[in-house]
């Protein structure tokens, strides 16, 4: 993926924060998705303000803006940030880095949030959870008066599900292919598919920060009214929570080939 | 308490099959609360029939029921009847007195739960889960055909909340001060009240028979439609399931001062 580097004037200072451009650099800079992921990331990082309360996202998008932040902390450019991780994952990065932390309990309100999305549609509604923390997440993030996510251009859809990828529902442990069944017949008109979801050799249950399961929904077409959709899942019994963060993000940066997009609501 | 007997004509045999009236019992008869608990019971016990996949109860109610069903199957009056118990401490119960259990996963279908319920309004709604196991209570009675539910005259209220006792909510663990406080503001108008469920003299936390805390909240005024509120509470990440079981109970058998009542949807 050759960038040229005029057109990514946009991006030039996050990239370069990223230490992923230099002023010495070639007109044409190949980044990895990676990098994309990391640019964005820095990118979101510059609208932290010292004081502020942080939600601090999870996964691998999420993991560059906890570091950047770090970092900014550690050469005194932020100062007086509570972080309120998303998961115990989070929770563990930011610690290693020296960012104080607190929670929902002693923080209802928090400024500014960023995490990365797995989809997000062109009404700014995200899935997330393919990573396994979307409880958490959503709690925090709908605690904010910012949220911006951070992704690379391969997330952006047409529609949820677009990507034919996951989206995610938590459920309790009990009777989960009861759950998964009624997930299934819910959306049975948009071709769904419902799976547990495993991990390892033994594809034992992948068990949530909450101690539930998640049910992977798979959809061949659109599944319509997104709030019916919505309201729909959280109705079943043994359902915790979906993957669905609708009418949530206030900002979105989408790192691409041709530089930094930000779409805001 | 004095029941006068000729008027208690329709609770007659319901009252004679669980041992508390005698053909020569003296034409005044006290009953307890208990034994009004236990006469609705038998009464819903003798829509069972053989052959069918019965969700069992769960409290101080339905455990007369369960007994009841266990007594039956003994005698040889019962076969072929699977148990889907809605709690842990029913399925001991069931366990013991030797009823064939199953679960959802294996039998999505109920033909019928009986049940006991914290609160009756006009038009069947309930409020569950005082005891503590609204979550498998509601998972099973939503599988249902047919939904019994059994009361003494104690339960009935003008409107949910309105004996103002608690109306549960199964919370996650995970900043559950967060989820009260969101809980109470959903209510604020109907003057809500909301508390941590605890047990013990240290006052720790209740835990659910799925690894979660309840929120109890107390409302000061009828709040309003039902329906709107389940959504909203639903809609809270971190809130997992209520206690308002809406539209799912198709009879409720009321055992009062002056009789059995039976209501049917």
């Amino acid at each position: 993926m050759a960038i040229p580097y005029p057109h990514f004037i946009a991006t030039e200072k996050a990239a370069m924060d990223a230490g992923l451009l230099h002023p010495s650099s070639s007109p044409s800079v190949i980044f990895t998705q990676d990098d994309l992921k990391k640019i964005a990331a820095y990118k979101a990082v510059e609208y932290v303000e010292s004081g502020m309360v942080l939600g601090l996202g999870t996964g691998s998008t999420a993991k560059h803006a906890v570091e950047r932040i770090g970092e900014l902390l550690r050469q005194g450019k932020l100062k007086d940030i509570v972080g309120i991780p998303t998961s115990k994952m989070t929770h563990e990065q930011a610690l290693s880095l020296g960012i104080p932390l607190s929670d929902l309990d002693s923080h209802p309100v928090v400024d500014l949030a960023i995490d990365g999305a797995d989809e997000v549609d062109p009404f700014l509604n995200l899935v997330k959870g393919r990573g396994g923390s979307l409880l958490r997440e959503k709690m925090v993030e709908s605690a904010c008066k910012k949220f911006i996510v951070i992704v690379d251009e391969s997330k952006l859809v047409n529609y949820v599900g677009g990507s034919g990828l996951a989206m995610p529902v938590e459920v309790i442990p009990f009777c989960w292919r009861f759950s998964a069944e009624r997930l299934r017949k819910l959306f049975q008109e948009a071709g769904c598919v419902a799976k547990l979801r495993t991990f390892g050799e033994k594809e034992e249950p992948f068990v949530t920060d909450n101690g539930n399961f998640i049910v992977d929904l798979y959809f061949e077409r659109s599944i319509g009214d997104l709030k019916a959709a919505s309201d729909a899942i959280l109705q079943l019994a043994g359902v915790v929570e979906h993957g669905m963060f609708l009418d949530m993000a206030t900002t979105v940066i989408v790192a691409g080939e041709l530089g930094l997009t930000v779409k805001n609501k």
